[in-house]
């Protein structure tokens, strides 16, 4: 099969007009996805206030090592004492019936875990990124999901932001031409101490961390998967941060159409999340692009009239409302019984390709 | 020689600092060195308006195919009729002593060939980038002119230009700590019938013609000659402009202390040239950074006391400033026989570093 660059651009444009389609909203019912946190973390604070702003969500249990902190946020949320868990005794909640699905915070290596765990209790996942720390556990946790018929979402915010979601149109409804090339950085210093820097629970570096959402970037913006890459890194060997993981790592990447992009990430300086696309006709930028506010978009191109528009779209909305909008989609998923947007497959193409640049890098990962 | 981090930053510095002295200005001498001008396209323009502004030289004399073009110029800037030339009788300027130096303003392929006529005719040189088109030509160039005496400079502009000397300090004096990574980016849309689409002329696509500029950004940034390059092209094959150079080039580089670059470019797509670069205590961007005026510095970093430092340096200086800052600087070392920062040993590296990007790209060049 020989595609043109153009006939790539058709392909991407059916196949992602899913993904454009406005969030699935709650419609008559009036019941609500009953939530179990995993991991009380920075990102699980954010994810049940976003869940507060729900119509079709709500936090009914948590699952903690640390009864103090699970007691203070029960009471805040109005979570009843006995749906408190801890790792040992979380199985026993597939009696709960107030608990249909989980969200999974916890570090990287724990994902699979979690998320096989909570499949077999006959639960729903909602789980981080990255999903796992390899290859073989992504696809374990898809089988486990399937195998217990429960749905398995990954929480790729960026994919129901509104200016992500912008950015993504203007591509396919050509704006800017046949897109040429990419670039995207996201990282920042990560100071001593954090189980970031620990592979046993991270599974990688920065790559792992942020870098994934340039990767993944790459991936919703042209709306191909990457066919190589090819990679460098660089860690300080007097530096005790990075006995384990990398502290630098930067990829290129081809994709079917001709396209390439440049990625960058690191734990060792500030480096804005953003994305900039250079098409035949224009470009377009999201700075910042990756966190939880602030985001906003710039473009110019020529449109079809030969006339220049030039976009400068601040996005006003405040956080959480990432948070709120994947929720609504993954409990809207639930209720309607339809696949979620960002499913386990999505998240296994993402760990596949961090395998190969990890690869190219010289870095071992299974 | 097993040098720590700290050691390049170290070499860096003493070696750079010849770079960031002040320019060199006329001195006591009245003497202006006198230019034939090779080749009268837009890039001839902007130097002969910068050679106006400059204390210490003139165009005196104007070398091309169109005697109209030539006699018209000619008037504008005082020239005589006598100092017209054309490719052909070019050589018998060797005993017109109203012409020191020659700047070489042709078609890439052209510059060895005018280059070792004029220092065969006794001039010494100033030649547009890139210097040439193989590196064995490159070779040829600073073999001939040393051979016969005379100062052969390679115009890269932003040596010479305040903003980028201005970055290159701020990366000098630690503000940003230890550099991690670098982007760059500089392309356009060139279109269809430029003699830059033909690699007879140009002996390369924008990766020779303004990728150029990203690559040299990186080394005199970094104070480091790169190690290794690793490269992605690719070209529409149903687009005629593409029969003989590249559409698209994108590499990332790594340098010895361990920083790695991304960079891109393209034929196919508005590309402001920029830099970016991300250190452990800031980052700092250049944008635009290479054309010939309105360049910006923005940086956030932290200072000795751990104060937050913003700048946002918009540069006033006006085209042909730029130009009028590299003439004042090679005439300044032919009054003072001197090596200009620019010599021909820094165009051959670039050289050597485009055949290893093409290398890795899968294009081949000499």
């Amino acid at each position: 099969m020989n595609l043109s660059r153009r006939d790539f651009t058709r392909l991407g444009a059916l196949s992602l007009a899913a993904q454009l389609a406005p969030p699935l909203r709650a419609q008559s019912s009036n019941r609500k996805i009953g939530y179990a946190i995993i991991g009380l973390g920075v990102i699980a604070d954010h994810f049940m206030r976003g869940i507060q702003a729900t119509g079709n969500s709500k936090v009914t249990a948590l699952v903690s090592g640390h009864p103090d902190k699970a007691a203070r946020i029960a009471a805040q949320y109005g979570v009843p004492k006995s749906n408190i868990y801890n790792y040992e005794n979380m199985d026993s909640f597939r009696d709960n019936r107030d608990v249909d699905a989980v969200y999974v915070a916890l570090p990287n290596s724990m994902h699979a875990e979690y998320t096989i765990r909570s499949a077999k209790a006959g639960k729903h996942v909602l789980c981080e990124k990255p999903m796992s720390v390899s290859v073989p556990e992504a696809q374990a946790m898809i089988d486990a999901c399937k195998a217990a018929n429960v749905k398995l979402m990954i929480a790729y915010r960026c994919h129901y932001e509104t200016t992500n979601l912008a950015a993504v149109k203007l591509i396919r409804d050509g704006a800017l031409g046949q897109v040429q090339q990419i670039q995207s950085a996201f990282g920042f210093y990560c100071g001593a101490g954090a189980w970031r820097l620990d592979k046993e629970l991270a599974g990688g570096g920065p790559l792992m961390d942020v870098g994934i959402y340039s990767l993944n970037a790459t991936r919703y913006l042209t709306g191909e998967e990457p066919s190589s890459f090819s990679a460098y890194t660089y860690s300080d060997p007097n530096d005790p941060r990075f006995k384990t993981v990398e502290e630098n790592i930067n990829w290129i990447a081809k994709f079917p159409s001709g396209i390439t992009a440049s990625c960058n990430t690191t734990y060792s300086a500030p480096m804005d999340g953003y994305f900039r696309v250079y098409g035949s006709k224009g470009w377009l930028e999201v700075n910042p692009a990756f966190i939880y506010e602030g985001l906003n978009l710039k473009a110019e191109y020529y449109d079809s009239t030969g006339k220049q528009v030039k976009l400068d779209q601040p996005n006003p909305e405040k956080d959480p409302i990432h948070f709120t909008n994947e929720a609504d989609h993954f409990s809207n998923c639930i209720l309607q019984n339809k696949t979620p947007k960002t499913p386990g497959e999505e998240g296994l193409r993402d760990m596949q390709c961090i395998r190969e640049i990890y690869r190219s890098a010289g870095i071992s990962m299974s």
